[in-house]
């Protein structure tokens, strides 16, 4: 079949043979047929969406594009990894991967580095001073059999059809459809060779899903297409109407991440590290079960093992991870609570947006990050505050940037009378 | 703003504002865009339509993209022109535009070479022996004074930004939506500088419109795309459930139109080109109203001065309008009526599709045509025919493409009880 009859099928709500449409990736990836084609497919894919049939077939030939690492094979143990759709103030990684190092689940993950309001988990990585994000497959490898954890930039070999595709979405308005995004994820997952994943599908203002509904129909497509290549994935639907813990902004998540490991931190972030960690160790080669799980991780956070395990992960990466050693913005502004009352909104959109133009996150691919700017917000959502009472602080380059910014911050906030509490883990789909 | 962020409005639903959908029509044809941003904002018009605003916005930015013509400043007088939106056996330039010179009005029309089953009218004319279709405008101009009549191929710089435009939907599966269609076939006409227009927009199975509701809607589009340019436009609704005239097939249209030309020719063929030119002598400066006007259409048609302006014209573009002359299909075979009964139906569709098995169309830009093959219906919707008369001759290269035509030929008609008339003309909006 001709490409332009396959988009002329797709346009009219038709379903697309799986064999014509691997063949359309397959020679999209080998600059074998046109930008324009595959423009205009995406958007007709984004109108008439893709059946689980197209959807398996679309993830299958991007990961087919490029090489696969079986980790397993490599290791002769289960890996564990995970990823998350995006968030303010998501630093979940960091905590996560020595958390489950700790308790004895090999985790190994490759990183995109993603545009946003705040860096990716690579971009927080590399505040930490020395930290090398680029290691080959091997390293990767090693590195997770000798201390259990690694953390790496994607390789360029990985799923070339995807990267290729989501740069052409990203400049056809064609990023936010449920099939291809869960394509998208999911392929780069199960090229990336993990035997189980947690999935953590953020819900609400400042995600990328705005409803419950479309969240979930999210999650059970990706959970679907890991099962079909048999990859084990839990999904999380976790609350993203204000930011994930305190800390928005790269040396300053980490400095968080390190907190919580250290058995303190905000409860908010422990809570999602903790739930997220008892389902990976759940689904690695242990024999835990959750009630079991969930206890380890626990004491992991308490005895120091999982501070013990970052350290030592930060270190094999060539970091120094001493927390006194990240980069510290010039100018620390508070800013005060104009009323006394409860914090009834904090709406992480407007935050993300202030954390950007302190210059913490990149709106074009080569931009530079500030990684010590940031937002640290000392009053959350349901936390009572005084006038006059710090709500957050503004890190800054200077006295200008952090004025500037501090009338936005308020605009974030509502303060009012107590507000009904909000889960954070809305859903788990298992 | 940016062209994602055009694209994006699109696919919302949305409207863009006119100087950003002229800018990005502009940057396009400039080569200043690239083609994928295009084809997604293409599908997302096919999904979504474009308002009567967008689309006159569409237009304008496509006229102003090359060189227009202002013939009616240049001859002195007002320019008649007609379009079709093409159906099987659509001689119809061929036999109007020497009725219409001869009946007084001046008669200028670029037309392009187009795909189908059978050629375009360029096709058509070319199979005349010694005919020339390329032509300055200059050249067009001054036979338009000299004789009354020139039909000519378009100019590469009349609208280049609707050529890539087309060149662009023809391989994104985003030619069928009406907007684009109207911008597309009136910007032409604009930028060709005739002061008024007859549009044949085409209706039923045979046609790109398929139902009477869309063909309406197209042409109430093209008429108010007219009107905002200053461009008077008559519109015909004609039926194209079976072709028109018997002749299908490009020197055997010529033929049969030369025959309709000297008071002979089909019926509704005869009917269809007295009705546009009436309507053409009307919106042309000779003052008549309709009743005037079909009076000395007819009269040409019969006194043979449309004869005369029709040798004129042919000579004039170095061809030589002897009908002897014209190519013939080395094998003619006669096609027998199974049954006795009445032409119930007579597919223009399947018809259309022998005819491009005979050779007489082109599925790629650059292939040739044979001028001398194709079919002449012998028996038509509604008329009597007899076991064994025969209902159709096809015109054919050789005896295997004759017999292979056969059977695809029978399988077009349906013959049996007499059907109830369907009136040719379904419908003038002016």
């Amino acid at each position: 079949m001709h490409a332009a009859e396959l988009i002329e099928l797709k346009r009219n709500g038709d379903e697309i043979p799986a064999a014509e449409l691997r063949e359309f990736v397959a020679a999209y990836a080998r600059d074998e047929l046109p930008d324009y084609q595959a423009a205009a497919l995406l958007m007709a894919i984004w109108f008439r969406g893709l059946s689980p049939g197209e959807t398996f077939a679309l993830t299958e030939a991007m990961v087919a594009s490029g090489e696969s690492v079986d980790l397993a094979a490599k290791l002769g143990r289960r890996v564990v990894d995970k990823h998350s759709t995006g968030g303010v103030g998501d630093k979940t990684t960091l905590a996560l991967g020595p958390v489950v190092a700790a308790c004895g689940a090999p985790f190994g993950k490759m990183s995109g580095r993603g545009l946003g309001h705040t860096g990716g988990t690579l971009d927080k990585l590399e505040s930490i001073p020395g930290f090398r994000v680029e290691l080959s497959t091997d390293e990767l490898i090693d590195q997770v059999r000798e201390i259990g954890l690694a953390v790496a930039g994607q390789s360029a070999d990985l799923v070339p059809a995807d990267r290729k595709l989501y740069a052409l979405r990203d400049v056809t308005a064609t990023i936010d459809e449920v099939s291809l995004i869960a394509a998208s994820i999911m392929s780069k997952k199960i090229a990336g060779g993990a035997s189980a994943l947690v999935l953590d599908v953020k819900v609400g203002e400042g995600a990328f899903m705005q409803t419950l509904g479309e969240a979930r129909r999210l999650a059970k497509v990706m959970r679907r297409l890991g099962q079909e290549a048999g990859l084990d994935v839990v999904c999380l639907l976790t609350g993203m109407e204000q930011p994930l813990g305190r800390a928005v902004g790269n040396a300053l998540e980490v400095r968080e991440a390190r907190d919580t490991l250290s058995g303190g931190g905000p409860p908010d972030f422990r809570e999602l590290v903790v739930v997220a960690a008892t389902h990976l160790l759940a689904l690695s080669d242990l024999g835990l079960d959750e009630r079991a799980a969930q206890e380890r991780v626990t004491t992991s956070l308490g005895d120091g093992s999982a501070l013990a395990a970052y350290d030592r992960w930060i270190r094999a990466q060539g970091g120094d991870p001493d927390p006194a050693l990240l980069p510290r913005a010039a100018v620390v502004l508070e800013v005060p609570s104009p009323a006394a009352g409860f914090v009834r909104e904090l709406r992480a959109r407007e935050i993300a947006a202030v954390a950007m133009a302190l210059g913490a996150g990149r709106e074009r691919k080569d931009a530079a990050i500030d990684h010590a700017v940031g937002i640290v917000c000392r009053a959350k959502r349901g936390e009572r505050v005084e006038r006059g009472e710090p709500l957050a602080e503004i890190h800054a380059r200077d006295e200008a940037a952090a004025g500037a910014a501090a009338l936005d911050l308020l605009g974030a906030y509502e303060i009012g009378e107590e507000p009904e509490p909000r889960p954070l883990v809305l859903d788990v789909i298992r």
